[in-house]
């Protein structure tokens, strides 16, 4: 159903119809139609679908929605939506809402609940405890194989996921995992020790989102736990809520190395100023950063003004060792960021990066050399200037953007911010100076 | 257990000690851990390990290791090792095996899966159908959840995921889906078409491979069905294997914007001629293009052997100019990566970019105005002269880089090419010509 369709039936009041087609979409679908329509409609379907639909859209919601439902809806719809949302999707509501509508939140919720939301938004942003969820199954080892199904059969419906389960001791320390699966193939009368794992992977409530990207990558789990200072179980991270980070993660590669201060909003949700405040501040320093190539112009302006035509050949050399080097950068940035290249590795993308330039420093060069003397005609000694210092900006910008994102890591900062930009900047005053003192020997100024 | 400590226990033949310590670890992390010592070592804990153990290692070394491993196992070792491997990760390593060990592969095949292998080698890299893989549930919609059940018993341990079961018709062809979840917690006698979800959500084997990933990052799903033409059921792709897809276009696409062909292999695992002509083709194109901008030099050349000093803002004006049309067609690419943007928002970028180009120019315009007149003592006139430029600059490479990804995305061109690099030619041009206009008119050259 698209929205001319809905829009139709609507105006002509067939609901019946209308339920019929929503009840046949995803929900994620149903919320992707209503987020651009008007409010009013909105709150109309939102009533119209069946409750546990309507709570799963619901989350699906941009937040202006969100908002205008929860202002709309009585205390007990909002109380049923408040029970039924996971908890992960509770407090990222929480975080979004202005503050009368958190208040209306926390009214209908219970006193163990806001204590328990509390403690969640205490936890660091892009931490593992800002992604996690309480909605997971434990498990004691004591238990049988039928027992544990039983377990699960009972409560499983309100859990985020049932495929994997916890089995946690009497201090609730996390001691081992075992998957719906092994649970599902093995004998009844099992004990759950007999096919738990206990050599469990977890990671800790103040882990970096990213290092918990990385593990999910690197095992291809469906859901890591999420334990404390003490190994007491807090909740679990599942896979889907990690597919936004790698997401997120990637755009604020992206954005850095492009010369932005990350933000997480989207870009068009995001006012004008501050998508411009998100990029002055590197712009500034570039600018300033830009005056040493002005000043090795200034120094050798003699040697300009006596053979002019050098000065056409500054934007052509810059911008070829700018893009050399921002090749090499983006490609150690990357590996640095997918965990294929580590610190360890200097000397390796070194040696590399080495051969590399030589090869397209020589071959940039020679067709530079043919085009300077047949096409621009420009003479001899200044093709070969050119031509010369064409070989040495690439050789020294791959090897400044092979390496300077790695020192960027060893210095714990972050590589992607030793991309294009920044790289071009530093690079641009060496090719300068290579180029007029390449000309200042070769023509004997 | 890390390296040393593994080479110690062979050195002193403590082979139980060390049997102890690989099975506290996850499969993974064995791989890791031998994937970069000598064959022979890795041989001899290959067949250390339990069998199955043995397999999943196997499926995650390195080509290199795998190649050894199937030329120094009997057959009948890697007969096991092929029964147990999962279908995708059998295809994977068919076609990263030389051609004599391939052989061997399939000689150690039955004729039907001779027959499958050929027919799943022969889908287009980068399809939904090089991902799959068969080992999924089929079920019927006429048995009850507990027949279900006891048929996933059965089978169970052989599939890859059984998290979700595929209802499928006497023609094979995909009529619904049922999860686990629903199967464990519903009563054992209803059927399988009371609890099942026929609004699937499937994909084709042609379609391509970042469609597939989009429908995973939307939906949140843990595995996806895979239909041929008539929409029989062909196989089925996991979530594993779509956070690997996502990282590859996430670099795929950081290496376009960086002006390079894109390429699937790891740089460390590239030769240095490989990663030349990867960087090539593109820096060849652009050192031509920057021909235009020499041009416009060439032709004012006597504006500049007038006032000398207009030369030693040249870099400073055309780095600031590609920096800010990097940030925006950076945004606008990720954009559209990622499905924020689509085509039908280019006048809402437009707008976005022209008021926050505003804002930008002036503001770094000011900035340098007062650098230009105070630090670098070069008149009021020729500080004009630059801060105009600046404000024109920052607004044109704003909105060029704004638009073309999205005029690239129009002509059905990857948007990528339209970043740094490329915007940055454009602009230089456009940079000089509009500096050149302004200094001419404010001096009256």
């Amino acid at each position: 159903m698209n929205e001319k369709i809905l829009m139709d039936l609507i105006e002509q009041k067939r609901y019946i119809e209308l339920k019929e087609k929503l009840s046949e979409m995803n929900e994620v679908d149903i919320a992707e139609l209503l987020n651009p329509l008007e409010h009013h409609i909105t709150l109309l379907i939102f009533r119209m679908l069946p409750k546990n639909v309507a709570v799963e859209v619901f989350s699906y919601f941009s937040s202006e929605h969100q908002a205008d439902i929860i202002n709309a809806i009585t205390d007990k719809e909002l109380k049923y939506i408040l029970d039924e949302l996971f908890f992960d999707d509770m407090i990222d509501l929480i975080e979004e809402m202005p503050a009368n509508l958190v208040n209306k939140i926390l009214t209908n919720s219970t006193q163990d609940e806001r204590k328990l939301i509390n403690q969640f938004l205490k936890y660091p942003a892009d931490s593992a405890g800002s992604l996690m969820t309480i909605e997971y199954v434990e498990l004691k080892k004591e238990m049988t194989v039928i027992e544990a199904l039983k377990h699960i059969k009972a409560i499983g419906l309100s859990k985020e996921t049932i495929y994997t389960c916890y089995v946690i001791d009497n201090n609730r320390k996390l001691e081992a995992i075992v998957s719906l699966r092994s649970l599902v193939v093995s004998d009844d009368n099992k004990s759950i020790e007999d096919i738990m794992h206990d050599d469990v992977i977890y990671v800790n409530t103040h882990d970096d989102q990213e290092t918990v990207a990385g593990i999910f990558k690197k095992y291809g789990f469906l859901a890591l736990p999420v334990v404390d200072m003490e190994r007491r179980m807090t909740g679990i991270i599942t896979v889907d809520d990690i597919m936004d980070v790698m997401e997120q993660e990637a755009t604020e590669d992206f954005q850095r190395m492009a010369a932005m201060s990350p933000s997480e909003e989207d870009y068009l949700d995001s006012s004008v100023l501050t998508l411009a405040k998100q990029r002055i501040p590197w712009l500034l320093i570039l600018m300033v950063g830009a005056t040493f190539t002005g000043g090795i112009i200034a120094k050798y302006e003699d040697v300009l003004s006596a053979v002019v035509i050098l000065t056409a050949f500054i934007p052509m050399l810059m911008d070829t060792g700018g893009n050399s080097g921002s090749q090499s950068s983006t490609l150690i940035i990357r590996g640095l960021a997918t965990g294929e290249i580590s610190l360890e590795d200097i000397w390796k993308v070194l040696w590399k990066e080495f051969r590399i330039s030589l090869i397209v420093g020589i071959t940039l060069a020679s067709v530079n050399f043919i085009k300077n003397m047949l096409l621009d005609r420009v003479g001899f000694i200044v093709s070969l200037t050119v031509s010369c210092t064409l070989v040495v900006t690439v050789m020294v910008s791959k090897i400044v953007g092979g390496v300077l994102p790695l020192l960027a890591k060893r210095l714990k900062m972050d590589p992607a911010i030793m991309a294009g930009p920044l790289i071009t900047t530093i690079v641009d005053t060496l090719t300068l100076m290579v180029y007029f003192k390449i000309a200042s020997s070769l023509m004997h100024l």
